[in-house]
């Protein structure tokens, strides 16, 4: 335990790894269809003819998560934030078996001086003990014992009541 | 959350599934001599000529994890605890990235009543928020949070300030 550091829980898809940009790439080679990010919502997917629960099937699929691109900043501010804070990686990836290789692989690659003992592969995420958690999703903010912190992506930008950080340069100003 | 009920973290290898006796049978196989649990410590296989170093390489390799028997009597035990607590399995795997996928088709063939939400594979676990932790490791005991219970196995018997359960039987007379 680094007893004097705060410790900052931190999610991966759509946090540190481009899970969005992915889809967007995907619907591109395979339903030969561009749509920007925002567009990425059940409604607007079955307006295009694009099933969301066709796309959803992705995430079971090799591959899917271990080709994805880290967000803007996200290398160089994460290599300053654990100098300064205890940070846990902690991604709700359970669900998807063939995912969690290709999540340890994908951060030793992008973020090779973050130690595998400070990874956390899990389903609820209540069970984290951290002081700060930063993830894009309702259900794993509200949970959480900590101060949660939304980080903005198309299905979260009409969510209230939590601190928001909208990138990577905004976790840097808050925290370094 | 299951707001009334004590959460209990539990560990795998050697609480619920049988690591030694993995190591004992893959030795029996692969070195053609045949050894007691007991004697499955550094000193005693250097002694037999079997270096601790060559076999620690099996955690890497694939196979190891998903074909280990679950210890007597905790599929029984274990079925009854998720009823009167609220569970989590709780196992150090992330340094063996081959056996993530192994453990959660493990935990699926052997508690198929254990949802995947319940499943944390990780590395330090004194992140980990619960009311007791019940594991073989004195490093992981010593930093949890809540109330430690050491779970006999072959390389701590002479572990000493920890409560202690040598069996399911015992963890089943405990929480039950």
């Amino acid at each position: 335990m680094q007893e004097n550091k705060q410790r900052i829980a931190i999610d991966m898809d759509d946090v540190m790894a481009d899970a969005s940009g992915r889809f967007v790439e995907w619907i591109a080679e395979r339903h030969g269809v561009t749509i920007g990010r925002e567009e990425l919502c059940t409604e607007l997917l079955n307006k295009a003819g694009i099933p969301y629960e066709k796309i959803r099937e992705w995430l079971w699929e090799e591959g899917f998560f271990r080709h994805m691109q880290p967000l803007p900043d996200s290398k160089e501010v994460m290599k300053e934030l654990v100098k300064k804070y205890e940070v846990f990686i902690v991604s709700a990836a359970i669900e998807f078996p063939q995912s969690l290789r290709e999540k340890v692989e994908w951060l030793a690659e992008h973020f090779p001086f973050i130690d595998w003992r400070y990874i956390v592969l899990c389903g609820h995420k209540y069970i984290i003990q951290a002081d700060y958690l930063i993830d894009d999703h309702e259900k794993n903010l509200i949970s959480f014992t900590g101060k949660p912190i939304v980080f903005t992506a198309p299905h979260n930008i009409h969510l209230k009541g939590f601190e928001r950080v909208n990138n990577w340069a905004e976790i840097g100003n808050k925290f370094l």
